[in-house]
């Protein structure tokens, strides 16, 4: 408290930043490789069909993290991948984005055309930064031809039948030293599940052996020329190709939607560590997922909720639909419910009003060119560092969004008016700090909403009252003027009888 | 005129569309290779740079297009191509994004991703419709280092130095017969400027043999394995192989600004002559340069006007920049000035206004349920004839806009109120097309105002009548009140004296 009156108190540099480390199931101090640089990895969607509000889950998480990362000064290579071919269709042959060509009609080209485009636009609804580098699986085709090269040298991988495939039990024998055997990040043990399924073996050696590269069918239009045929790659070869060439072979942060934990992530880290001996990142972070009815939110089973749904006609503001997902822990599951953006939304706006009343108050200060110097009991400093302390445990969103409401509580109170003008300051920097830059909502309506609607509100009860006074005279033209006036813009008035 | 009361007359399917031919030198009808469908390749930006006014002029160009041809009804596949490595800079053998790369301190990547974005930002502001596929050079290596196999083996190529390059004068000896040698497009001799320039020969046999694979020098961080070695693709190659790729060895369409011409259309010739002794595509379009200060805008020679400025602070509305484009024909050159942007926000604001007109007639009569039958002597089918035959007209776009004014002197004048209700309804449909689904011009101000303004608009007139009847009867804390009211949204009246 006694430093507050230093005008500009800053710990965007201090931070012990913990987080939780699906590798290690522990929350952990985040040391970055390089003081002042951090790598970030993220796995993006396969351009496949609209993206859904759980997809989003992940990548505003992942936008919170980057913003903050910024925040506190880091430079930071934040990559995401667009998987443009190679996604399989669980116990099939078929990559996703061809199959739904041949349903659409269209080129493979033009539907992952159509589906990035929308992809784009919704996250900058969301308001996310864009990554740094946006890798396609089709710009890499050649680098991951080399890289399987190199594990069919290691002899971890092998061809059959112009596929080539990774050997699960040759990595356990030679690697599992390093890491332990494949599987440790989700906790399977591929040994017990070796034995269920022998269904969709095809090729493969042992069912959960996975393609590198797939033969192309001849109706298959997307391949390439490669050592074993005309093919395509697999989905998690591009994203150890793409992460390791624009991050180098060890990074900082890989991070991802949890349904990728397994097999997507376990089989991204053999392949590295196979070609690297190395654990490709050094922590892994994953978004719980979104579920609506009880059920995981998935676009393949036909459970989702329609983000444009949500957005179109004004139904909500996007940054309420943001603010609500960051209203529950990323490690939480968040089960989605049109009540609960209600209920965000009503929230969101309490802390606009928080913010019109803080700039209302620095304005009338700076009016009456007064200092207010009084004080009282709200500590200041503690509530900066409390706000960065739930950040820094893990990304906490919903204990520092609780913070941020201390804020509204005071606001509403006679306290605010009672604080040091340059405590009122630091207020308006850190609520700016958190709520705008961090958690990257949006300043909505305040000032619009203010002026005009506010305005035309005292025309409308002017009217009303006008056509109440007009009634009891019994001047009914004028009454039923202003009657069929205010219907024209959506007001619609029941008369009670005189009394 | 004795038609006019049919209710939708079509005039979208019957069409001879002459579009001047650059490959001939003449106005051509348009007969598509497929009667539904339409082929189009344009070369889009390299991405090292903010675009400029000039290059959205031929983007918006080709926009204009391909919202005819789709309001003709045809299915279109528009290919429109992202050049992320390998255009070298002149008299140079470094590529632009390598160059770009080391000054901002960022990877090639990083700067491709970068104004990538703001590429697509631009040219959706502009309303621009995406193109169905949009490839990147990147994602097409091995499909490029393929092409230059054949070039190889045809013996019209030559490997120098881990550097492979496009021999003229052997297409020349072997390809001339089918359309002409090397330089037929942009009428350039080369025999001519072969002998002239040496000094930037290196590896090359002749100056204007172009590169189709570049040796990577060891700082240049973007390289593939080619049977070459390390390197990458030239620039010409790539559009070759992706428009072939995904519209066929020949297609309708293939445009880019003018002075793409030469070399660059040059050498797409050549190497697909040389490859499927094919002409590539079967109309040229080119679109002219924009000037400033009486130079061809150009990033690279400093002399450019930034489009964010133009638009930011709502200094003027991007679809009057886009008006002010489509004011010029194509092939004229447009000499830029913020004074003619002035003139054509005069301009479109008359049409604008000319909608609103037409939209408030038609509701008038609506709501009276009455149906205007008197005639005039405006013949509105011949209106929409000439409407089209000026776009007919190798896409007369000042000529359609001198034809939308004439709609624009009849709402101003009483003529419109003499109209079929049928004409104004046929009227309005046109006017929408031409406007809005074809030139791709957006509706300012008007929808917004409409409903809601409008009637508050009613408001405020009954208001200020109503004031006028209290200051009759002296009732001065009522009129002063409703002066009050108006006032607070921003409506001040002026009172004279009362008779």
């Amino acid at each position: 408290m006694n430093k507050s009156n230093v005008n500009i108190i800053n710990y965007r540099h201090k931070h012990n930043l913990k987080i939780y480390n699906s590798w290690t199931g522990k929350k952990e101090l985040f040391i970055p490789m390089n003081k002042k640089y951090i790598g970030i990895y993220v796995c993006g969607p396969t351009v496949y069909n609209y993206i859904h509000l759980g997809n989003c889950r992940t990548f505003i998480l992942f936008d919170f993290i980057v913003r903050y990362f910024k925040h506190l000064n880091y430079k930071i290579r934040y990559v995401r991948n667009i998987t443009d071919v190679g996604h399989l269709e669980e116990e099939n042959d078929e990559d996703k984005i061809s199959i739904r060509s041949r349903i659409e009609g269209l080129e493979p080209m033009e539907v992952v055309n159509k589906y990035t485009i929308f992809f784009h636009k919704i996250l900058e609804i969301f308001n996310l930064l864009p990554p740094n580098i946006e890798p396609r699986a089709t710009g890499h085709i050649i680098e991951q031809i080399d890289i399987i090269k190199q594990l069919i040298n290691k002899n971890i991988a092998y061809e059959k039948n112009g596929s080539v495939y990774f050997n699960i039990q040759k990595y356990n024998k030679q690697f599992s030293y390093l890491y332990g055997n494949y599987g440790s990040l989700s906790h399977n043990d591929i040994t017990q599940l070796i034995n269920t399924n022998y269904n969709f073996l095809n090729d493969k050696k042992h069912f959960h052996d996975f393609a590198l590269w797939k033969k192309a069918q001849n109706n298959h239009i997307m391949n390439w020329n490669s050592p074993w045929g005309k093919g395509f790659p697999g989905w998690h070869i591009e994203c150890t190709t793409m992460s390791t060439k624009y991050l180098g072979t060890i990074f900082d942060i890989h991070g991802g939607g949890i349904d990728l934990k397994f097999p997507h992530h376990e089989c991204e880290i053999a392949q590295s560590i196979a070609i690297n001996n190395q654990m490709l990142s050094r922590y892994w972070i994953h978004s719980n997922i979104l579920t609506y009815k009880g059920k995981k939110m998935s676009k393949s089973k036909g459970n989702f909720f329609d983000i444009t749904n949500l957005i179109n006609n004004n139904k909500f503001h996007p940054t309420i639909i943001r603010y609500y997902i960051l209203t529950s822990h990323y490690r939480s599951i968040l089960n989605f419910s049109e009540q609960g953006i209600k209920d965000s939304e009503k929230g969101y706006f309490k802390l606009m009003h928080t913010i019109k009343i803080i700039n209302k108050i620095l304005h009338t200060i700076n009016c009456k060119k007064n200092t207010l110097t009084n004080t009282f009991n709200f500590d200041i400093i503690q509530w900066i560092k409390d706000c960065y302390y739930a950040i820094d445990d893990d990304f906490n969103t919903p204990l520092l969004i609780s913070h941020l409401f201390k804020i509204y509580k005071i606001t509403n109170s006679y306290y605010i008016h009672n604080m040091k003008l340059s405590d009122i300051h630091l207020l308006k920097m850190y609520m700016y700090y958190f709520l705008f830059d961090i958690m990257g909502l949006e300043m909505i309506n305040i000032q619009n909403i203010d002026k005009q609607y506010k305005n035309m509100y005292h025309i409308i009860e002017f009217l009303i009252q006008l056509r109440i006074e007009e009634r009891i005279k019994q001047n009914w033209i004028l009454s039923d003027k202003i009657r069929d006036l205010l219907s024209l813009i959506g007001i619609k008035l029941q008369d009670k009888k005189i009394k």
